[in-house]
């Protein structure tokens, strides 16, 4: 996945934070109205610590989420572009999981187990 | 660590919010003067969503930790307790990893990698 990984593709946005054998951490920012070209993530836990308004997108669809601040949901592995479409700033960590965790992209998921 | 999980042994600030075969992710919530009982975490990723102003004690010694709201950072497996030690409510989040991941207690570590 080493040519879709956000960190690698969406440098402005996505930087690592932590890394050890088991997880690579991730913070995530945005303003609104920014995109992000297409990226692959892992099974991750995703963290909100601000509001997430957002349109995610795959070459199969797209689908809307709205998560509040301070929630903690699952992501499964997946492949998508997303648009901030609210009106505040993104910042969000990603605890993306390795090895056998981090799952297999499924073209058919898209967002998070919400 | 079934008599030692936070959520067992401090269910007043410690609860289970999302659970797969991966990991299991737990909110932990306190006011100033607060303190936990004794209990184990496995390895785990803590993302500050308050400022974090705490003791943590073990047998062996006690350690004082002062982290800034929206933080990641790693927890390696350990057992203790912590009394909230700042002039503000604690709110954080756990991923606690599952498997060989989750590591092995080890009596020496206390408090996060930083």
């Amino acid at each position: 996945m080493a040519e879709e990984d956000p960190v690698t593709t969406n440098p402005a946005h996505y930087r690592t934070i932590f890394e050890n054998e088991f997880v690579r951490v991730l913070e995530y920012g945005d303003e609104p109205g920014e995109s992000t070209t297409p990226h692959v993530h892992p099974n991750s836990v995703m963290v909100t610590l601000t509001g997430f308004q957002r349109r995610l997108r795959t070459d199969a669809g797209a689908r809307e989420v709205d998560i509040p601040a301070n929630q903690a949901v699952w992501l499964p592995a997946q492949r998508h572009a997303g648009d901030n479409i609210g009106q505040s700033a993104t910042h969000t960590i990603f605890v993306e999981l390795k090895g056998d965790a981090a799952g297999v992209v499924d073209d058919r998921v898209l967002g998070p187990s919400i």
